[in-house]
């Protein structure tokens, strides 16, 4: 918690107002509050949500994205269900919760962070045997803010771990979108940057514009010009060029899913970016929360990779970049070996080769 | 000459029209046909150019690009200039010339092939004192033809060289464009593939989408599409995550410039493509015409970068990718040393480390 006086770095920074950082989400009178990405950057719009159809419909659109935000708007979703139990003496009726919240783990099957959440938050109130609905329903508004502030706390010691990492002075490549916008604090890659500069470094950024869906050009660039930390845009083909050009500091990118043996799967392109600072010299960090560590999985060959539709490489809006039939390549992710990481920061800590992350969990 | 009976492999193919492979440009009753580039791959609309600044918009929106086929579009041009001479009997007047002609040059400053071409094309006709307009016009596109003949031969004998590079069955990644659209004839690293083909060996090929301009995904996977050759569609940041999927035998890229020690400058993203190869153990051929080679340049740090438009990279047709007023890196070309490249696949032969292209200058 940042109470008044506390004099660590995050407390200091919240009170000088020195960056302004974008929030994916927030409650509010009842209510869900999400930024719209879908409208990013062109606009800044807040959906008011409170039904959980009209989040299932937003999460489906893609209007809230980041495993980390979905998992708590997941968590929020829950609370939506349980709205009409708001104050009620009446015992609970699980019965009309339960088809509500079944559709909302619906909403993206693949997102594990949804279902974990969601999870949570029956297994809370129903093992506690609540008296009445709206003790209920409090007992969910409490859980849901738990989950979050937990992710923001994650992220807040991400940063903090990771920021030591980095000099005075920073010229940093990031990929994708690991910041506000896809967690419930500073985010993961981009908050060891927040942070560092909450400190009083500087740095530039240089963020992969991350075809095909753009998140670094149209949510990175958005988040960091927000927060007035310098940022340039630039394609997925650039930074080896960029390398040759002038002095690169590190790369720091999210991840997916991380081995036992420090193995990541991270948004594709991430393994090329790998490559390339390898061939540089460049120090390459992947920044994520313990959780985001499978420690099932051995090696990142075990790691499924989904493949996306045609459409998002072919087509742009209504526009249609490649001829009509032709084949196209789609990973969502790629897997980065070990060899090619310097090191991994999390909450609990900064990790370095040879890694074996059962050791932190 | 590609006459009957000649059992070479290029007259074979033309013979048994087995491909069918696309033309960038051509003349026609008196006419400069143009494939229009701006309007693939959703159309193929051929431009009817006969006034010399019809030909100059054409250059300036980019309906004809590729450095050989603007240089042979250009040497048309001055045909077209010429076009009121034709069959006249009066003496040659060159200041009505001269103005269109030096309109011509400044359509695409930067294009060395396009001064190259006009300059070649004058110096023909005026060295020749033609006896009347009619016989000058008739010089001019005599030299027209010729120049784009060669380059059309430069083009099969780059195919024929490379493709012996390839066996039986080879999955080959590429970037940018270098085929038929770039040039007077099959390209250079597409004309590598399609003299594979024509040979009788089977080519997958995968197309780098090629950000920030997609003549990738637009215009080769178009092309090979056309010619029937399988070709898949991929963004710039999947190179890495397709090497360590699935065998590549080969990558092959086009040069815009090639330095004595054989570094060379190619479309942003080429020189990333090939530190992933070189990790990979994956072979990177550049192919190129001789007239690439600058003797002048002892080394790739001497090649002048060009830095394009901050909104190639940040808008797509009336979208908004990134935030207004955010900075862009955008370089047009990058340059790989080099020691990460295989060979240099030349109309002259085969090029291996080390590199002192001076000798087959």
């Amino acid at each position: 918690m940042c109470l008044p006086g506390n004099g660590n770095w995050w407390c200091r920074s919240l009170e000088s107002n020195a960056l302004n950082i974008a929030n994916a989400l927030w409650w509010e009178e009842d209510t869900l509050c999400l930024l719209d990405q879908t409208r990013l950057p062109a606009e800044e719009v807040t959906l008011h949500i409170t039904e959980v159809s009209e989040l299932i419909e937003a999460i489906r659109k893609l209007s809230v994205r980041g495993a980390p935000a979905i998992g708590i708007a997941g968590a929020y979703g829950v609370v939506l269900a349980a709205r009409p139990w708001k104050e009620s003496s009446h015992p609970p009726d699980w019965e009309q919760l339960t088809s509500e919240i079944s559709a909302l783990r619906e909403a993206r099957p693949t997102a594990v962070n949804l279902s974990w959440a969601i999870d949570r938050m029956i297994r809370t109130v129903s093992s506690a045997h609540p008296p009445s609905r709206g003790a209920a329903y409090d007992a969910f508004l409490a859980e849901a803010k738990n989950i979050h502030e937990e992710d923001e706390e994650r992220c807040r010691r991400i940063g903090e771990h990771g920021a030591a990492l980095l000099s005075e002075t920073s010229q940093v490549i990031t990929h994708c979108n690991t910041g506000a916008l896809a967690t419930g604090g500073i985010g993961t890659a981009l908050g060891v940057i927040y942070a560092a500069v909450m400190q009083g470094r500087q740095v530039q950024v240089y963020a992969d514009e991350t075809r095909p869906l753009l998140q670094g050009a149209r949510l990175t660039a958005w988040e960091l010009q927000r927060a007035n930390i310098p940022v340039t845009v630039m394609t997925d083909g650039m930074a080896a060029s960029l390398m040759d050009q002038q002095p690169i500091d590190a790369v720091i990118v999210g991840a997916d899913r991380i081995a036992v043996n420090g193995d990541t799967a991270n948004k594709i392109g991430t393994y090329q970016l790998a490559l390339t600072a390898h061939s540089h010299n460049v120090p390459f960090y992947v920044a994520a929360p313990t959780s985001t560590i499978d420690p099932d999985l051995e090696t990142g060959r075990e790691i499924p990779i989904e493949i996306r539709g045609k459409s998002e490489v072919v087509r742009w809006g209504n526009l249609q970049t490649a001829p009509e039939g032709v084949d196209v390549y789609a990973p969502a992710f790629d897997v980065t070996p070990n060899r090619y990481i310097s090191a991994i920061i999390t909450d609990r800590g900064v990790v370095r080769p040879p890694y074996n992350l059962r050791s932190i969990l």
